[in-house]
């Protein structure tokens, strides 16, 4: 373990990159966590274990590019094609779709497949059994007329109250004809935005499991920045697996990359935020592997929970942890929350098709912060100094008040 | 089956009441149906085939009825417990409760069934196998806080429009917090309304079914007044079934009995007219049970449309008819149906717990019909009659117009 942590050291430092404080919000710092260190200075021997990772769902990872051979035969008959435009978010789930974050799927889900997500949440396999699917992975085109826009939401959402970020942005405009079908992906989706690199598709993921010798991995997904509670349960849960019997347990610290609410942090400075937590050793870079979950942010609360841990077992995790409130948000327009913040973990231990996923539910203290008082062992210091600075890049809001991060 | 036919006829005229013609619309006629034609006067010798009745969701049918014996010492505990006041629907979930219709439950909805209800429409068994269940079942109790009604409203109904009929008769102004727990029926649930003797529990649908032979059974969910249409699809319907090799299939003739919208026909009206379809041998009796589901209506489309279907597993059924937009309505505020019209048999065929039941979906002519113009062959003479005496006996609305029955 020493020898990997001076690794990420060495590399962590050989990679860095100055890191100014600009005043603006747009501003992207670089990075430096470290992914892949080189086996070769490993003092374990490798030995190979994947048959200790859970299995994907449908058994199979469906990643839906084409061969390379037929790239360019599929992209001269793709030109003849009707052309659908896609939407940021359409893109990303392109992304979430072509590297089988969502297998069994293999494209824009169809009427059967819209259908059972929306009342079962969950998807029939030609054997009988059952995978999770709880949110709609949908396309939307101009329509003439179709009505199910309110049916979809309600039955997401568990309201319809206007002002839902997810389909404020991406559901209330677009066309209201649903089109699905499987798709055939010539190109990964890059975003040229210096964190490509950290995007790890699930087989890369699962790769990088196996390379470690990880005969458990425990995810965590997160949209906001690591804290000292979120470590102190990181690095207790892999005590915990520890005890359980497992050798090698391996945290998957996995923010969400996909579209978020105007109010969260961004990707690029919880990512730098991130970074800042290895490098202080609050976590251990060598049982931790930090990559970016593709999907955009629906909020669904209890439905959404449950896209998030299906889409961790097929990056191969086996067990996901689960805090308070997971995916949700306050009501829209009244004062409460959206959802009861029991209800996310409970409905996740019911959820047909997750029966094979470890939860590993949590209590986070709430927690209140802002920029001039960094509170004591809320963060290490490095990580707090992302924060301030990135709310310091932020302009002030015409109140004068400056948003204030959630704690999950 | 002549026998059989005499027989109900002759059961039919010695029962028969005069059916006086009066102005009121709370006018009960009386009935005469013929559930139990005595066994005596069978030609076919009596074989039980028990094993072909299609198994109870559990496998086993719950009844949460007290022992005889034990009657008088629950009364006296019952007596010293604190009491809930009952709405009348909460009773009729009582009825359908403590005759098994909702196995295996044994009581109002936990929190563990309510959210598996809410958002997987089925209950995990402790085998690891599902039995459907879509509509929560559940008392509601008054209340310090609770904010959960506009959740249960969008995932049931998939919509939280003002002026959903069950939501205003039931949830709206009704306790927030809801409690659950196993029930002990001291005394089964009785109208008095000349009704209770069609009110055939599964256990006595059972029986009725084993006593007829049935090797199929074949249920129409009906909340409206029977049609020829209707009358030759089960027709029909009887006849597919014998040419798949079936010897006796019978038909379960099921009207809903519990709380229907104000616009819908009155039950007392639709079980009248339900005996002149048999009378005048649009429906062959020999073949046909005609019963009261005790449930009352949620109008929630395709999640209710699976409650109507799991309940008649429980009552002995393995073939479900089922139509356009079942449990459908027209949007309460938006002028448009609440449900695709196809969704339901979709639905219904993708069910968890519902596999073992064979869906029947058939496609129903659009009906337009008023009480100055009996349409050709829609209805027999008698049935009719029976109808246009019910719309009579309504005082005319204050617009002058008459509410018009809706097809199914």
């Amino acid at each position: 373990m020493a020898a990997m942590a001076s690794l990420y050291l060495k590399t962590s430092t050989a990679n860095r990159h100055s890191f100014p404080k600009l005043p603006k919000s747009h501003f992207t710092p670089s990075l430096s966590i470290p992914l892949h260190p080189l086996p070769a200075s490993r003092t374990r021997p490798v030995t190979r274990i994947s048959a200790s990772l859970i299995e994907p769902d449908g058994g199979k990872l469906v990643e839906l590019f084409v061969k390379e051979s037929e790239k360019d035969s599929k992209l001269k008959q793709a030109l003849s094609l009707p052309k659908i435009r896609l939407s940021k978010i359409d893109l990303q789930w392109v992304h979430v779709l072509s590297e089988g974050w969502a297998s069994p799927l293999k494209g824009f889900m169809r009427e059967s497949e819209f259908l059972q997500t929306l009342h079962f949440n969950s998807l029939r396999l030609e054997n009988g059994s059952f995978v999770n699917m709880s949110v709609p992975i949908v396309l939307a085109i101009d329509d003439a007329q179709k009505n199910e826009i309110e049916e979809r939401v309600a039955r997401t959402w568990g309201t319809t109250a206007p002002g839902l970020p997810y389909v404020k942005e991406t559901i209330t405009g677009a066309g209201n004809w649903l089109i699905g079908g499987d798709l055939e992906v010539i190109k990964p989706i890059k975003y040229n935005d210096d964190l490509d690199r950290f995007r790890l598709s699930p087989t890369q993921l699962r790769d990088e499991f196996e390379r470690r010798n990880a005969d458990a991995v425990f995810a965590f997904q997160l949209r906001n920045p690591v804290h000292n509670g979120h470590a102190l349960l990181m690095t207790d849960t892999r005590c915990r697996l520890l005890e359980m019997g497992y050798k090698n347990p391996v945290l998957l610290l996995h923010p969400l990359g996909g579209y978020t609410k105007a109010d969260d942090v961004p990707l690029i400075w919880r990512m730098r935020q991130h970074e800042k937590v290895l490098e202080d050793g609050v976590l251990d870079p060598e049982t931790t592997v930090v990559s970016i979950f593709p999907s955009p942010m629906h909020y669904a609360g209890p439905t959404e929970v449950q896209w998030h841990a299906k889409a961790r077992i097929n990056a191969g995790a086996n067990f996901y942890i689960v805090g308070r409130d997971p995916a949700g948000m306050s009501h829209p327009i009244e004062k409460r929350d959206l959802y009861d913040a029991d209800h996310g973990k409970k409905v996740l231990s019911m959820a047909p098709g997750l029966e094979k996923l470890n939860i590993l539910p949590f209590k986070m203290r709430t927690l209140a912060k802002n920029k001039e008082n960094p509170p004591d062992g809320l963060m290490c210091p490095g990580g707090w100094k992302v924060l301030v600075e990135y709310y310091d890049s932020l302009a002030p809001a015409e109140n004068g008040r400056l948003p204030e991060p959630v704690p999950a």
